[in-house]
């Protein structure tokens, strides 16, 4: 399947163009990471890249593409026919989708020619930031109902464009919903489809009785009716006794979903009537511009409720809409050897990472995650050593790994593609879903907390620590060296 | 084209399952509307129409998607045979893209079968919720600006996904911003492409002056050179500088962008650099997660930019990610006519317009829009005439509209879609950008107030009204009955 290279910020191409002309086109590194954890939280599940690998194997530029790039008189003949038959051909290390991450860790390492690595910036980060939100969103919103409850992401209708529909409904799987009512999103990914019915649907019909026993007809297992058309705690839950107490007498039973009002009040009084009715199985669904925080409250309050259809703040990622994920060059080949390079920036957090990395992630005895560690990648750690953990920015702040605190650690950047070819073998969601929780599983609830988490640990190796400064140190003489030059 | 009808809520399938087995299939009216306006303003530019119109006559089900669904085990084989031949075939009337729109007001008018209108549904709330919150978004940032610099769209990689990505490039360009980064959005929509270089390419050389000088000897045309990867004050705009005095021997000039720092102080510091090296001409730029709010500030600050590069907060909407629109069945037919309907709820202001409607606007004798009123379809309207405009909730609240008082009114919807099929001729983006400005500089300048706008007034006929208020007064009747026959 052709993907079309001209997802890409116009810039990519202009200094790809520019490289190429100039013969510029040394190997290069890159890597993306993001700054901040969304929402307030203490991490992140990592999420996208399968579809990132995907995606990278199969960007081209079509005829078309060709034609139009022509069509803006900036581009060299030459260059756009290195462009017909150009194809990703890099080597990308990353994290295991659905890992939990944090902020700072290199989570994918570029590792290919400068034109190559510039190019793909674009597609990288949309793919990567947006559905490592929304899986993040997912992951916090399955915490918050404590296991009371399954979520179903209801989001289509509110998400930004069809395939921010799509994509959120991949991302949202892995952070742990049950279904989707995205049925291409079902198609796409094999994720199970579920929905219940539209208020239209009710107000079809004469009564709410007869909507709900020709849907119950049609549909007879597990059929959710929804019962707030026009008086939920009259006309709506008598007709859904009635029909819930017919489907019963033919071994079948009923849900019933709210999509308005005050859900702590009405599943309350709505339990108690589906049960005085002999409907103790009847679940209870409930909808309608759900948070986090209104999962919080609800669970608190003790409503009694059984499944939850989120759509709006869950697909976009409410009142955070995007991940500051970023993708910056960390070494580049002189002279046949990589020199690594740094961003400075005057505040001292954005100063990037210099040099080709990686990250290890100790354990304790029972499997419990204790902190990580980002390294050079040629560093080799040995069970059994005491480490130094470095703060990434403060230089006061260090402490030792002492060797009888861990019991192993683990490299989370594995190579998924060589060449521009997949290297990894694809899994499935319900196996990334899987995994994932699991992995999170390892975390102590404190750094899991959904406002003002305990801080997980992520601290430079002794070796990165000291080229960072070295280069910072260099870096701070060249400007003050151009500073004297200039006033002098 | 094909585009594929499985982008649609499952229950939307199931349901017009439900209708098709039981011969449910009466014509049927759903009305699109949305209930507050975005970001705490004032409006909306009602965006995605025309891109809506284009899907929907393109929507069918592969035979791909066929068994696809018939894999789920819930689908009739006559039912999946007629989906088969399925395509849209309902008559569209929505108001013009672009168009300047308010709450309560019907955007959107769909007549067909109830099978028909349900399936589209979410294709139709995806498309225009998020384009028209886009579009939003774009035309208060170009208010904020007040004139001073335009807006580059710079959002692909912090949007939600590739077509969040493109659908928001589409919404911005709408709603006034002059460029996109998105290369592909650029020959999807014609819309200008534009950038400028990443700090990756100062890294990548030795210095910044060759970092630049490369850059201009390919781009020698307004080159725009990123002057803070090191240090904006010094190394930044002296190598900037160098170079720009070169260009303009040369007969060329360049810019400065700052993606960076304290923008107010750094973009005074730099002017004044600028211009005392006789670079009266070099244009400033800026980017770094602007807001209208952080354009508000700096435009009073006196801060001197000539463009603005906006991504993330332009194409996610930023603290408001999703516009609240709905899609609620007004009419449906029975016995040959069409009867009202009316989804009441708890919440007054929920309660919706029952009927077929129209929405005209009334100008004063500049053009000047004084206040929109919504009929119903068959009321017609004569100039010359008092009409009363009835508060669409308060019973109370209603003024008159003296016929001296306005020189003209125009309807708002209009066909653009029959038996499935547009009508409509196509437009360009220029054409609806242009139009859209030229509507909004209808309204008095109070309503576009970023924040605390005046209200402007949204009214029900008297007909619609009175409507409204017998099907009310019936429901509750209806309800009281019910529960009177619960309590006896």
């Amino acid at each position: 399947m052709h993907k079309s290279a001209l997802i890409t910020d116009f810039y990519e191409l202009t200094m790809m163009q520019g490289y190429y002309l100039e013969h510029h086109d040394g190997r290069a590194v890159f890597d993306m990471f993001y700054r901040t954890n969304p929402f307030q939280g203490g991490y992140t599940i990592f999420t996208g890249v399968e579809e990132l690998i995907d995606k990278l194997g199969s960007i081209s530029f079509s005829d078309d593409d060709i034609s139009y790039l022509d069509s803006l008189r900036m581009f060299d003949r030459s260059f756009l026919e290195y462009l017909r038959t150009y194809r990703f051909h890099g080597d990308v290390y990353t994290f295991d989708e659905g890992t939990p991450a944090f902020p700072g860790e290199p989570l994918i390492r570029v590792e290919s020619d400068l034109m190559d690595a510039q190019l793909i910036e674009t597609l990288l980060l949309n793919t990567v930031n947006f559905q490592t939100l929304i899986a993040t969103k997912a992951s916090r919103m399955v915490l918050a109902t404590k296991g009371h409850g399954s979520i179903m992401e209801f989001g289509l209708r509110r998400a930004q464009g069809e395939n921010g529909g799509h994509a959120a409904s991949r991302a949202s799987f892995i952070g742990g919903t049950v279904s989707t009512s995205n049925t291409y999103a079902g198609k796409l990914y094999g994720i199970p489809v579920s929905g219940t019915m539209a208020h239209s649907w009710i107000m079809s019909y004469p009564t709410e009785e007869e909507a709900f026993r020709k849907f119950v007809e049609i549909y007879p297992d597990n059929g959710i009716l929804l019962i707030d058309t026009y008086d939920t705690l009259g006309s709506g839950i008598e007709a859904a006794i009635k029909i819930g107490l017919e489907q019963k007498a033919k071994g079948k039973r009923i849900g019933v979903r709210i999509d308005s009002g005050d859900l702590s009040y009405l599943t309350k009084a709505i339990r108690q009537r589906l049960d005085d009715a002999g409907l103790e199985d009847a679940r209870i669904c409930v909808s309608n511009d759900i948070t986090e925080d209104i999962i919080r409250s609800l669970i608190s309050d003790g409503a009694p409720i059984d499944s939850w259809g989120i759509g709006t703040h869950l697909v976009t990622g409410g009142s955070q809409a995007s991940l500051n994920g970023v993708y910056k060059l960390s070494a580049k080949e002189e002279n046949g050897s990589f020199t690594p390079c740094l961003k400075v920036s005057s505040s001292y957090e954005k100063t990037t990472n210099p040099g080709i990395k990686q990250v290890y992630r100790f354990f304790d005895r029972s499997g419990g995650a204790l902190a990580d560690l980002i390294t050079l990648s040629d560093e080799v750690l040995e069970s059994g050593k005491d480490y130094t953990f470095y703060h990434p920015f403060s230089t006061a702040d260090q402490f030792t790994m002492r060797k009888n605190a861990y019991a192993s650690f683990m490299p989370l950047l594995t190579k998924k593609m060589e060449n521009g070819r997949r290297i990894s073998p694809e899994r499935s969601l319900k196996e990334i879903q899987e995994t994932s929780a699991a992995l999170l599983g390892a975390f102590d609830k404190s750094y899991k907390r959904l406002i003002n988490p305990h801080i997980y640990k992520v601290s430079l190796s002794e070796k990165l620590r000291s080229l960072k400064t070295d280069l910072l140190v260099e870096a701070r003489q060249k400007e003050s060296t151009v500073r004297n030059g200039q006033d002098g």
